[in-house]
């Protein structure tokens, strides 16, 4: 259950929102402006940029798979400056939850889930699926896709939700 | 387990939303304009304003619990106009929601959950549910959100996820 409501959609929202990166490149060049200055805005000034919403995207992506797997992930140091940075971040992240077994997830439900800033508080692992780690990626990916909509860029409901398994 | 992801979760989140569009309004008295300027506002000419991304948000949740448990939500006429619109029309989502039971959501996984837009295809219940309900509900909230937070209205993260549970 924690695979399937973690792994396959992290993954799936992920190649997303690198797809509307790719869209935002075309803009910017289509336009002739540097698309540096999409990656530097944000929606207000109290409010993380582009850059930093990708990389929390993708943080909240790669703590929850690790924290409810009772793994540690990798460290990044969210250096990135250009597209091309993020789309390789995108793609690591990708790359580790892609590391992720069923298996992996045993004991989640019960798991005690912590982060520095809780100051010793805890989360049971199914509070912090549902009112934490789902919520927050989806947030912030909707953040990062709002503040290139806010611009110009053509992307719709069908970049953020991507392909659909239909059936006929 | 689909009753768990989404009955809880859709509640809380439509709650928190109600709580931000509460500070909406507070800020708008404050600082002395007419609410509904907020209201109408978007993040792009071809983006729904805010009252629609509140009246989508509801109804992706009712019609996502609705569909997956085989039942036909009540219908809505989107006639909101007024902050204290949005508000009963959240009420009465919530409310709507809280009829539901676990038991409600058997055989949820395998049906055919389908929308007259999609024209005779369907998806599966967990693909709907993941790749369709949970993203959209995520998505719209956070746009009505960004709508707000744009215009100033003292907002955060915290009034996204709304109180965590956590333990000692």
């Amino acid at each position: 259950m924690f695979f399937d409501q973690t792994i396959p959609p992290f993954i799936k929202i992920l190649k997303n929102l690198s797809a509307i990166l790719d869209k935002a490149d075309a803009h910017a060049t289509s336009r002739k402006f540097d698309v540096s200055i999409l990656l530097n805005d944000r929606l207000a000034p109290d409010m993380f940029n582009l850059i930093r919403q990708v990389q929390i995207a993708c943080d909240t992506a790669k703590l929850g798979a690790a924290r409810l797997a009772g793994k540690t992930g990798p460290v990044n140091d969210d250096g990135e400056k250009t597209l091309s940075d993020l789309k390789e971040r995108i793609k690591q992240t990708v790359a580790y939850l892609e590391t992720f077994a069923p298996g992996d997830f045993a004991g989640a439900e019960e798991r005690h889930i912590t982060q520095p800033r809780w100051e010793g508080k805890y989360l049971l692992g199914e509070d912090y699926l549902l009112q934490h780690a789902i919520p927050n990626i989806y947030f912030h990916v909707s953040a990062a896709y709002a503040i290139l909509r806010h611009n110009g860029v053509e992307v719709g409901k069908k970049d953020y939700l991507g392909e659909l398994p239909f059936k006929h």
